[in-house]
């Protein structure tokens, strides 16, 4: 589990940050990588990394503004002509959809796999065994989408030599036992799972949020994340600009982290306006609030250790 | 007047070549830049180049593919949030106004100067008194624009030395005099203007064309054209891929320019299958039909010169 940061700038394209995107790298997981907003260019910027379009199995868009979405028609079918064949679905507030079915109608883009967009309310927008995906709106005048991505914990493996020596066979009771089962043996002796298990793996929690102002359900998706991305546009002290463009400040980013009790903070969307200088300085304005605060730069990777 | 290519690659981007825009550098002529088709990142390219995205004056699209148009909603909003503030005009195939109208609308972009979207047919869509502009359909499955900018013919300048000499004082009849008419002084004489002018200056023709299989509406819209920009998405020999894709090859490009009286050609739109030693033998391949024939390259500049 890793983020890979693919833009990271504000607005508009400059030499060093692209627009947005970011990639949740789902490698070992589940094959696969997850998107975080498409700005222009985000295929040209995959272009110089290892991420495989194909792999690309859903796109989250926090909001419809064009350094977010202008990218979004040009991945999918690029995807497509590099021979991506499995689904895709694309979650984003109401407009995604129309958006992309007249971008991709006009150019008569016909996509070699199946398309799903989904246009999203509050609330867990999607679950299987492995992950849950909760999203709530913020504070950007557009509706804008934070993102909560859990990592289900996942039970211990199976000490199947223990259970061999217990004179359990292997079979659809092992099974049982590592989904946690508490089994009843045909000799009436009962197996607690507990004792047959390694120890469960916690799972991880990484929160991504759209553009906002300082807001309550900023603090409600990042509780006690391992990681925290959130936009840090202004600087400290320029709270009534950002209050203004309905961004946020460094400090006000950090004090999310830290009320959330985040693990780590990393701020991205950085204006044009800071160069590599500026950068440093804007790390240690959040860091004067939570210590393990980073800045995002276009093509840093940061790996999500297990707890 | 200089072509600039902005990206010349096809159908996707790549590493050394971004997919298609052409920029016309007017900045003598009008003070102005006009650009032939916006792939996406065409403003990611423009940013490494000396162009001003204010003084981009007019937009031609030749077709709705992809590639040709994913990147004007992000250029014309940069445009916008840098200061741009003169009017842009926009001309393409019918589409081109509900797909700038879905992007801008949804992703809330308000631009600060006047847009006008011109959904054309075939014949001149502009002409002011110093440019006239053609175009054609071409045969590319899509409907696609040929375009035929032709520079009007300038007067000589005025000899205004010769004319004192001759006893005429500077005023109204100096001005009649640059424009070719013939004088009646109040004396009587009669001036003729070809006596009192420098040598005319021949304008020049530059003809972009869209994707397209070798058709006719190419030869006339490239008729005597000082340069032909001319697609070849595939080598000499494979005429019948060419044709079953809507494309061109080399040759077909090369027999183009020839049968027109081109001056020059210049082949774009180059597949990435190609690399570059390749570049080398697609324009061998065309120079066996028009010598003065060159390969398109990102960054590359073409100075059309005086006939
Ligand atoms: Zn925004
Ligand atoms: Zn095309």
């Amino acid at each position: 589990m890793d983020i890979f940061f693919l833009g990271t700038g504000a607005g508009m394209p400059a030499k060093l940050r692209n627009v947005t995107s970011i990639a949740l790298k789902l490698l070992e997981e589940r094959g696969a990588i997850w998107l975080f907003d498409a700005g222009e260019a985000t295929q040209h910027q995959i272009l110089h990394t290892s991420i495989k379009p194909r792999r690309i199995e859903k796109i989250f868009i926090t909001h419809l503004h064009g350094d977010h979405i202008y990218g979004l028609p040009g991945l999918l079918s690029s995807r497509s002509f590099q021979g991506g064949d499995t689904e895709v679905t694309v979650y984003g507030p109401k407009g995604i959809k129309e958006f992309l079915q007249v971008s991709l109608s006009i150019s008569q883009t016909y996509l070699k796999y199946p398309l799903t967009v989904a246009e999203i309310d509050e609330g867990v927008i999607f679950e299987d065994e492995q992950f849950l995906v909760e999203a709530k709106i913020l504070d950007h005048g557009i509706t804008s989408f934070g993102y909560r991505v859990v990592e289900k914990d996942r039970p211990g493996t199976l000490l199947a030599d223990k259970l061999m020596e217990a004179g359990v066979q292997p079979g659809p009771i092992f099974r049982k036992i590592k989904n946690g089962e508490t089994v009843t043996l045909e000799d009436g002796r009962v197996i607690e799972p507990e004792e047959f298990l390694g120890p469960a793996q916690k799972g991880r929690i990484v929160t991504i949020l759209g553009d906002t102002r300082f807001c309550e359900n900023a603090v409600s998706l990042a509780k006690d994340a391992d990681l925290l991305i959130h936009e840090a546009t202004f600087s400290k002290g320029e709270e009534k600009l950002a209050s203004d463009y309905f961004h946020s400040t460094t400090h006000q980013a950090a004090e999310i982290a830290k009320k959330a009790g985040c693990k780590q903070l990393c701020l991205t969307h950085i204006s044009s306006r800071y160069d590599r200088a500026a950068w440093l300085e804007l790390a240690a304005e959040a860091q004067e609030i939570l210590e393990n605060t980073e800045i995002a730069e276009d093509f840093k990777e940061i790996t999500i250790p297990y707890r």
